[in-house]
């Protein structure tokens, strides 16, 4: 017997986007390594006995140091041990999977990647929306609005960004998004392009407010909420 | 009563990736509308005696009209009946979600969106990588390869594209890769820029194939699978 570590998209929130899947590892797992955004129900469908253990990473607060959560992983799989890693989301779109994969690997540790609904996806769905549209909207980014240091990252396609012909879903962006609202303008972009503030997606905290991008970075100028939030903006349907 | 739709995005297609919302509307639908993609599996969770009614929409063939889906979706709604529309993937992202949304609302039909997850999300689980990476894609971007007349879509944004710090996946492109690729190389992407050719993604005729933007060109120019096809190219994970 050797261990074995199923990174899980957990979804945007909402325990019933849960995959299939994503219930079975939890039911089988030894121990689930969580961070904030996924507690709760989600873990109610382990095992009574597994261990539950937080590791604490959240947007705009202080986390554990990455090498840290690695590490635990590395040593529980060590110990035989089947292991889930819960990441919000989908792991892959801006979950930091590949440092942890990495530390896997560099021990000789087996894993799988079980894909989730992302956030954004959720996002467009809870306002009535499609990512994507036929004639207007055939092109759909997803960007971080904050790179490891918290700031807004350098080196933006601004070209891709101020695009007023895709969809674009900023996550991790309130904070940052008035400068990048002043470059996207800057760059081309249609103050009055459509926008979307999306917090606490598909929990009970959800809030859908629609906006302008000018009108949006007016707003988180003067005030960020704590929530988790999304940002949509460009040609967005009507809803 | 009255009628009451659910597009529910039936994911990437294996049947334990759908959501657990997706297999409650699913065994609680009194009609399931459904594209080839997703049948199979996945229907067993409708309830017995439910309407199947399979819509056929399917890349690369011909299918019925869009305007004959969406009236059929009216009509069963208008019955007072509960409609689950499945989706394949995330039914906001390329499903042509809008055009049946529009024909709802303009019945005043009801109805919500339930997310799901997308293929390319499935894909770079498949072949063990993120689909975002701290340094090196911290822009992912999903686009068609094929519009309605089942070509390159004109006014593709180059910059966007031809952008090797972005991870990018092209949706139904296998016919028109060579075209798109040769744009690329010209708008300054290198030749050698790592691709992923992913087919039948999380069903039994999963087959993944690692190149270069290049071969991969050459081979499609060659040969196309029948088989649905994603493509991933940029600053890919060795996975």
């Amino acid at each position: 017997m050797t261990g074995f570590v199923s990174f899980v998209g957990s979804g945007p929130g909402d325990p019933e986007l849960l995959t299939l899947k994503a219930v079975d590892r939890l039911k089988r797992a030894d121990a689930v390594l969580f961070d904030d955004l996924s507690a709760g129900p989600i873990l109610a469908h382990a095992r009574s006995g597994a261990d539950l253990v937080g590791v604490g990473k959240r947007a705009g607060r202080p986390s554990p140091k990455q090498h840290h959560v690695s590490q635990l992983l590395v040593e529980y799989a060590q110990e035989n041990q089947r292991v889930v890693r819960l990441k919000s989301g989908d792991g892959g779109t801006f979950g930091r999977l590949e440092e942890e994969t990495d530390a896997l690997k560099a021990a000789g540790i087996a894993y799988e990647i079980i894909p989730g609904v992302p956030s954004a996806c959720a996002a467009a769905a809870a306002a009535g929306i499609p990512l994507t549209r036929r004639l207007t909207a055939r092109r759909v980014q997803f960007i971080t609005g904050h790179d490891v240091r918290g700031a807004l990252p350098e080196d933006l396609n601004m070209a891709a960004l101020a695009d007023p012909q895709a969809t674009t879903v900023v996550f991790m962006g309130q904070r940052t998004f008035p400068a990048l609202a002043a470059m996207l303008i800057d760059g081309g972009l249609p103050a009055n392009t459509p926008a979307l503030l999306a917090e606490g997606v598909s929990t009970d905290a959800q809030a859908l407010h629609r906006m302008t991008v000018q009108t949006l970075a007016d707003r988180l100028r003067r005030a960020v909420s704590d929530a988790p939030a999304l940002i949509l903006y460009g040609a967005l349907a009507e809803g």
